[in-house]
């Protein structure tokens, strides 16, 4: 058996960023898959026997071994599937690095940012929440001029894995516009993502994995009604 | 000029174990590059210049361009010097993502509980934060049963990514038995990492790179003395 053959199950939650970026890195390779989605409000046997450490989603299962941590697995695809469609990673191996960089950077902290704004209770809060997020597009916007050396992409010419890594929370940033009127990516002060973030979404392999607006504001209700039960506690 | 050639630099920290494991990668390349010791509590231009976004060691410098995240370094040293010696990362690519997944996980869990008891102000902090690098070492025990199959190291026969990841904080290990009376890996609760953790100090590439306890204890007393400072401010 080859080494991409045999059967692959995804364990996800459809507005997940993290889920979402493995499943356009599929979309690109064009690899099928059993999709299983999961509550993360309370948690089922799969993610338990799958992932018992964090029990978090995306958990990638090929051949019944699970592969757990969203940047893990794009190396994964990339290293199974290496040969088929263009690769995830840069070929290059300072541009590798510097990928793993800012993708390392975006999960540690944009992600802890902008989730954090849905769980703040106060003005002060989310206005910290607001800024913080603001603050590291800043240097996201720099990362963008300094590794697509003037192309389409992170990646270059093609998407690749800081595209996916940036790319997978901007459905997300429209749901923050319409909850909270900011705007994270606008033409004014990050004008190189603003016209990077249309180009991604146009991706093709890209555009039918983004969720709907509505996914996302659904999720945030529940999510903030959770995070409201809990520290009410 | 052949990928690994040219000018070698690496921003360091004596007592970081980020940097040492950075150190124990290029001693077991054999790779030769300049070392220079920055002082973490003052921070000075180099690392302000070539790690703008963090400000943290270790910076690997290669011929100009910076390399930021001990993990991210590991890779390159990898990418850029994986003819010479052993491989840092395993070969297999389900064994490379299960590395990966440990190896985060040591640096998000088990690092932060034990930085944790230097800061701690209370008995009551204490005891919790000894209870989490206990509970992550459980985890690790299984890691090792996992990764190693029933060979000595995380990596198989020889010091890998794995071992250096967690290898590399093992003489804070020590400082941290002086200081607190607490043995995180012992011969009854982790029999597995006890027996590997001697293996790993008598490995030669990675001796000759572990700093003494008593730089360890050294610097011990000025975080904690930094740490106060800023909790009395």
């Amino acid at each position: 058996m080859a080494a991409g053959e045999g059967d692959l199950k995804l364990l996800g939650l459809l507005v997940s960023p993290f889920v979402v970026r493995v499943r356009m890195a599929l979309s690109m390779k064009g690899v099928s898959y059993e999709y299983i989605e999961q509550d993360i409000f309370n948690k089922g046997e799969l993610l338990v026997r799958y992932n018992p450490v964090h029990k978090k989603v995306p958990v990638l299962i090929h051949n019944g071994k699970p592969v757990c941590e969203s940047l893990a697995i794009l190396e994964y695809i990339d290293d199974i599937w290496g040969t088929t469609g263009n690769s995830v990673l840069p070929a290059d191996p300072y541009e590798r690095a510097i990928a793993r960089f800012w993708a390392n950077y975006i999960d540690d902290k944009m992600f802890p940012s902008w989730i954090g704004l849905l769980k703040a209770e106060t003005e002060e809060e989310k206005a910290e929440k607001v800024n913080q997020t603001l603050a590291v597009l800043m240097h996201l916007e720099d990362a963008f001029a300094l590794c697509s050396n003037g192309k389409a992409f992170f990646g270059g010419d093609s998407v690749g894995y800081l595209d996916l890594a940036l790319g997978s929370n901007l459905f997300w940033f429209e749901a923050l516009r319409e909850l909270f009127g900011v705007a994270f990516i606008d033409e004014g002060r990050t004008p190189l993502l603003a016209s990077w973030a249309e180009r991604f979404g146009e991706a093709a392999a890209v555009k039918e994995m983004v969720p709907s607006v509505d996914k996302a504001l659904e999720h945030a209700k529940k999510f903030r009604a959770f995070f409201a039960a809990a520290a009410a506690k």
